[in-house]
């Protein structure tokens, strides 16, 4: 830090285990990646290539090479999971990660329908090569899955052996955790977190006031998702509590 | 492409008479454009410098230069045009585009009210100096032009000699084939194309729900225009069938 | 200029004392700073460093440099000082503006509670030492200030020193000078027009809406602050009648 500031709450150090900062990069060039790096690669702990953007992202060997030596993972968006799953070409999404030496992979079923069984299945597959983080949620605005199936997925996703659960948002924040106005449905993450632990979950929350409401119910080292690259500083602000909307929050606690 | 997947849609092949992706730069650096060629040059097709930044814009010639060399053609946008003619400027505005070498241009009267036939004139005279794009719509929300009527003038004005016909929209996407909400006018575009075939318009579409709107309407190959560079990559993954939006249309067609 | 139109308003010349741009840092990168600076250098006057993100910026020693080898003025957001304050850290404060040499500094109460006759001994304090610019306005949407409080707290601020008064919006443009959609307070802005100087008020105006409505009102030459820098370019079209929004405003009155 740039100075000296009383009452600032403790982060977590890295490697964190809670208090992640996912990222979501849906192209940018390779010194935009640079100038990213330079600000905030202190404050982020994992990359995301949005969806299935790494299909068509020029130099994108080059691109994992400049965050794998700052010493962030990447790992490709879960669409590109259920792109090869729904092609059934699974076995090659197998090899294309060995290919690019990803050490993360996400399994969703956020646009196909997969029977849970199936989804367990793959997250164990994936276990024995990768770290595996799995995602929960339609990115279908009129598909509303209720609290208890949402606890009951989570439960056995981590199971399976899924590192992190993640709640579904999209890039937007307008589905799953969120109604189509960006709102918090609280009632669902209030309930999920009587029965999952906060350290499992990465809450997927690109919209500002989404991340505040996370960080006032959940503290300076909630688990993140689907930040942009230009919001991470920002974000920082809002955990430490330096940012007008949890100013107050943190200051009355600490 | 990176890697290999099964069922993505064909993709017209430069130079393109059909699925353009025309972008606007609306001020960006000259590093920022070599960065933006540097990830999408190949899915771009021309570049619009948005309404009249052009004459703000510190180091034209080298910005002009850059995308030059990377085979992407340029034009100003046609609120130049307009401030011209609204200054009794039209030979000026002629001899700039000689001082700048453009082989492109757009004629509109979004701001200004110009007759029918004075509008067609301008095409032709214009025609014999550039290649013409002929824009259609107000950019005030509250003029309405009936279908009838955007028929009649996009089928004038390629008569005239444009080469296409613009569909408006603005920077935002709030007018002309959008209400103010951004939500499609799809009477209006189905309507259109009655008469007018898809390739000879480009279609303004800058936020994600209208182009995801235009692909699942016209398919992977439909012009569209007022794109921000940053959104080059996630349009090109709408266009495949590769990001959640038209994830199943493409699958379920192939 | 590029080239030449008749009929452009006049600008006022730097340094500005009217028709002032104020950018909103909240994180760039060096490299970044510098494209905003090749592009953006003469239509800007004064930077923001956003609230307190100068707290988490990495070399933020270098990035003042490059500011000020620009001949641009930086602040530190009006947060960082009520970060110190609220912590009993003023000294800290004081010795941190020297610390950095910095020539401006912002006094606000957005975020806590404070005593009109102890901001002004802060403004008061800090004009010894930097030029001042006082914040009126809170960040809290639920919190409406009166007009005749808004001109009461923007004159006595002015009398105890600040140089301008600036009228709070966030980095959204949603409290404060505006409704929670971004409206404009038309009224209250009126009212505070008929006892404070425009030329003495720096109005935050994020949204294109908002600099639209203020450069109708007010003319080209309107101070307005919080601009992004990716919309100094854009903004300066408008104040010169040079983007639909502001076009026929101008040619109607030149």
């Amino acid at each position: 830090m740039n100075y000296t500031l009383t009452q600032i709450p403790d982060r977590t150090a890295k490697p964190r285990q809670s208090g992640l900062t996912m990222v979501m990069d849906k192209g940018l060039s390779l010194r935009e990646v640079e100038d990213f790096l330079s600000t905030s690669a202190g404050y982020s702990d994992i990359i995301k290539l949005g969806w299935a953007t790494s299909f068509v992202t020029p130099k994108l060997q080059e691109k994992l090479d400049i965050y794998r030596e700052a010493g962030l993972p990447v790992y490709f968006g879960g669409t590109l999971f259920e792109a090869f799953v729904a092609r059934n070409q699974f076995d090659d999404y197998r090899k294309l990660l060995d290919r690019y030496k990803m050490e993360y992979a996400e399994v969703s079923d956020g646009s196909i329908e997969m029977p849970q069984d199936e989804k367990c299945e793959y997250i164990r597959t994936l276990a024995t090569q990768v770290t595996v983080l799995s995602e929960v949620g339609s990115k279908d605005e009129a598909k509303i899955i209720p609290p208890y199936k949402w606890i009951q997925l989570m439960r056995v996703e981590l199971q399976a052996g899924a590192w992190k659960v993640i709640g579904e948002a999209r890039e937007g924040g307008t589905v799953g955790l969120f109604r189509s106005s960006g709102e918090v449905r609280q009632g669902l993450v209030e309930e999920i977190l009587t029965q999952i632990p906060s350290e499992s979950i990465l809450w997927e929350a690109p919209q500002k006031e989404q991340q505040v409401w996370f960080v006032k119910l959940l503290g300076a080292n909630v688990n993140l998702g689907n930040i942009a690259p230009h919001e991470v500083i920002p974000l920082e602000t809002i955990r430490l509590g330096l940012r007008g909307d949890t100013f107050s929050h943190f200051l009355n606690q600490l």
